[in-house]
């Protein structure tokens, strides 16, 4: 394992610490517990919003520190590589950033983080109420999972309640909003090689220069099968065959223009990502479905995996408004 | 070599198309000869100002035409994987940009891209100039260089110059503008691991898990030295301290305000990148210096090589307030 860091041990608080200084306009770090707010210096308490937390295991940046800031996150409260937050982490964070309406915690359906979200969820001395992210279509039930996992829809979710939250809408609103985005939204994610949790420090699987894993999950648990490689648009034809299947199980109507959103999992290249956009814009647009809204980089990772997602989400004139709506992040940033 | 790609010489094409695709917002793309321009139907033909260009081989996206756009290039050249743009393409995007104020080129100093805009500027029509970025401080001539190398300052460059020409200004003011910056920025970046170029189907250099290659190109290009792997820290105080010889070797007082840029090459997460940022940052601290300015990410990369680089941008106030006037493209974009 080649990366750079000093003590494993240390990996977090460096790299938070690095965060927060690269960004001390956008952001305020606390260590120990660990939580992330927005600035407080410029941006003071805000009142009259519901206020938007998420968290979850590292490796997965900028998920989700990088999208604290107006329009999105109020807090994020981040853990040790693949690792879920704690409550205390969560209870700290609310208590610094709620302000009198509510905290709504978005959560990616993983049972570590949902289990310690919902103790936090219990301990909160003020009105909550949890979105649980699960765009992840490939697998029902996994290694860290029961029932399906959340990955990089997880970001649109998060842009759009966020932006909503700023309208000062209610909790309900706000958690239905979620919802309805997590529903009307399918990922699904293949790899080319395995990531390297640093605490491990070798590959999390073996995977040969013959296969890919077709369905992997951002912390490289297995996917649907372990496939022979082959050309990129027969790649990606099955995936975006398997968010449309999904859609069609899930007696979703896909009458609808989408956001399409090509992720990479940390080591894949741009050029490669526009190349995935390319096969899977043709794609869509053979079945009639308009692209109007796009998203192509790294957004949510899984450390230094080479491998991407394809996500899928079905606008409508709320979620657009949303998506549209200015935001102010370290990792999206339109509009202000 | 394990790659989204379909057949390796349609790579850039489909590549292009994506990235066209996706942003057709900000971008239009011309194939044969390729080069990229700002979106003719929502950002009509700027007149009144001169038209900044730059260009070079594919493979260290989202340089240059995620940098196409208000503020920033008016057009961009890609070329091939590592392969220098040839003067039809310079040529093509300067006629289809040009408003009356000359042709500013800039181009990274490795002698097949120098050679081709010579070749375009000596043929083109109206007045033009050329600023050479050489912000690599790690080596003087190399594999593809006469001369220090250009780099991810070249992202600095483009920013500022970018600004300079949307206020009017002409084209020797552009010019000296450019050069100023490259002469107060300088850049030194490491390898992990060797990129894989598509068509060559295997990685441009061996370096074992105990070994990293300081100073190394963006191309694979051989640094100063093959070194010990050790922690971040070590590694990043050498980075450091060789840019600030390089600006004590060249007489340049560092008494300033800096910009501080840790660019990704391509496969290095960003939990890595914020990392060396903490390290570098409280290096900097130590001497004194204050950043004011700083960007963490991907921006200009060795396709999939593990690796970063450091540049440090000497600021005065013409470079920060150009540094961070509006900017709207697809890789960089704040105040609009």
């Amino acid at each position: 394992m080649k990366k750079f860091i000093n003590k494993t041990d240390d990996i977090l608080a460096e790299s938070l610490s690095g965060f927060a200084l690269a960004h001390s306009d956008l952001v305020s770090l606390n260590l120990n517990p660990n939580f992330l707010t927005r600035a407080k210096k410029k941006q003071p308490k805000t009142t009259n919003k519901v206020a938007i937390i998420s968290g979850g295991g590292s490796g997965h940046e900028p998920l989700h520190a990088g999208y604290i800031g107006y329009g999105m996150l109020d807090a994020a409260c981040p853990s040790h590589v693949f690792s879920s937050p704690t409550p205390d982490q969560m209870l700290a964070a609310a208590e610094a950033v709620h302000a009198g309406m509510g905290v709504l915690f978005i959560v990616k359906n993983y049972a570590g983080d949902v289990m310690n979200f919902e103790m936090a969820s219990e301990m909160l001395a003020f009105e909550n109420a949890t979105v649980l992210t699960s765009d992840d279509c490939a697998v029902i039930n996994s290694t860290y999972t029961t029932g399906r996992r959340g990955v990089a829809g997880t970001v649109i979710v998060e842009k759009c309640v966020g932006s909503l939250a700023e309208t000062g809408a209610s909790l309900p609103a706000c958690k239905a909003l979620g919802d309805k985005v997590n529903i009307r939204t399918a990922s699904i994610g293949v790899a080319l090689t395995s990531c390297t949790v640093p605490a491990a420090g070798r590959p999390t699987f073996d995977i040969s220069d013959a296969e890919i894993e077709m369905g992997v999950g951002i912390h490289g648990e297995p996917g649907r099968k372990r496939e022979a490689m082959r050309e990129a648009e027969a790649i990606i034809k099955d995936m975006v065959d398997a968010i449309f299947a999904d859609f069609k199980a899930r007696n979703i109507n896909t009458n609808s223009e989408v956001l399409l959103l090509i992720n990479g999992f940390g080591a894949t290249p741009l050029m490669e990502l526009y190349l995935i956009y390319n096969s899977a814009a043709k794609l869509l647009a053979e079945t009639g479905l308009k692209i109007t809204r796009s998203l192509v980089g790294n957004y949510t990772t899984a450390i230094d995996m080479a491998g991407a997602s394809i996500t899928v989400c079905l606008l409508d004139d709320e979620i657009r408004q949303h998506w549209d709506s200015p935001v102010h992040t370290a990792a999206l940033r339109w509009g202000c």
